[in-house]
């Protein structure tokens, strides 16, 4: 079991001056294992080296990718921080509590990630019900507009603070939920029967409706063992189908 | 009695960027008082209004100062932030100390203000002596290079949070979960399909497989509209069923 902190995955980042400003703050407060969905203008690029001031261990060690679910593969959970107030079922929580509540998940053994999106566009709602909770940092509505980096180092900041501070009054008790890849294999069979069922109606509203199926089944935060279960669950009722199908035909041959 | 928050202090910073990005983050954190001493490059500079994002109103109201002294003139409580430990009989806070601590001066009247040095040099013995206190970002010891406008946001965001309130734990922006007879309705008419489809067996094991099956479903407390929702999953899945069987019995019917 090891005690990693929380990974940065950075979705569609934009500026290399922000990545570089990103490593040097997770720099700051113990940080080190830095994801990337996308880097707009590629990787790896001089100018993130340049910010760092000096820490560059963390871009040394990134890791890109092209779709944010590989990036996620093997976390169990993952808060996004975002700074629009959304319509989610996600729990929202400060930057303080987020950390607490990540304290707990590390210290029981689990692997955990802080998203965080692009410079521009932010997080999509797509991306976020990839996650089990929403940071928001209680910035002034006036002025809504927070760098990048400085989002990094608020989340980092209180990470910093916890496992400095006491040791968490509670450790999560709580069996890790599946990673992420497992929940996601499941979400897919799931649509795929329901496709099949031709429940997805009216078409446009497919992404809406998956969307909500998945937070409502995120929530649950299963088990591997539970995601099994339910993967046998969505089995049986759709091939209940196959056999009562092949039930009826053996029923006709007989006669 | 005016309760205005803390001013900003930078002592002989370097950067205009750095200028920029500070005044962004008071603008992010309802700071808005900048006064600046010595800026190298002299002021006012473009660059530093390109990088507030937009924050422009306190490099347009910025005071400039020849000297310190002069800059903290008529303020009560001066806290200078620094990395680096001290030979000094000032008490060393946390951000967080720091912040409660300015909140009571502030609502007591008191003008306040938060110090912090340039970018290389960070500030001389002499300018903490004009202080009554000094605060202590938690950083690495691996690590220490802070970036300027990350230890206003650490202070600046401290500081809101305390004048917000106890952060709240939590935004409650959680529906409630649905009632609990509707919940059990969903597992009945789960279990009922999945008695169906030949789920439970063997038998005997049926009592564990159903209790295993709610506590994984009770775990995400779906709301009421959430179990509308899956009901309609659970039907279009069995029914998926009828519908081909409909259709076998059409198909062969019609031939």
């Amino acid at each position: 079991m090891t005690a990693a902190p929380p990974c940065v995955i950075l979705n569609e980042p934009q500026l290399a001056e922000n990545i570089g400003a990103v490593a040097r703050v997770m720099g700051n407060f113990g940080l080190y294992d830095m994801r990337m969905v996308r880097p707009r203008d590629g990787w790896p690029q001089e100018r993130a080296w340049a910010n760092a001031s000096g820490a560059s261990w963390p871009l040394d060690n990134a890791k890109i990718f092209d779709r944010l679910e590989d990036a996620v593969a093997g976390l169990t959970q993952i808060y996004a921080t975002t700074a629009r107030a959304r319509e989610t079922a996600l729990p929202i929580l400060t930057p303080r509590d987020a950390a607490a509540r990540l304290a707990g998940a590390v210290a029981g053994g689990q692997a955990c990630g802080l998203l965080f999106g692009g410079e521009r566009a932010g997080l999509e709602t797509a991306d976020i019900a990839l996650c089990q909770a929403i940071v928001t940092i209680p910035i002034d509505e006036k002025f809504r507009s927070l760098n990048l980096a400085q989002a990094v180092a608020i989340n980092a900041y209180e990470w910093r603070l916890t496992v400095m501070g006491e040791a968490p009054a509670r450790f999560d008790n709580q069996e890790a939920p599946a990673p992420r890849e497992v929940q996601l294999g499941m979400f897919e069979q799931l649509e795929a029967e329901l496709d099949h069922a031709g429940f997805f109606h009216p078409p446009e509203k497919r992404p809406s409706m998956q969307r909500n199926l998945r937070v409502a089944l995120s929530k649950a935060n299963m088990t591997t063992q539970e995601v099994r279960t339910f993967r046998g669950v969505i089995t049986a009722l759709s091939k209940g189908r196959g056999r009562v199908l092949a039930k009826l035909a053996a029923a006709k041959a007989g006669k």
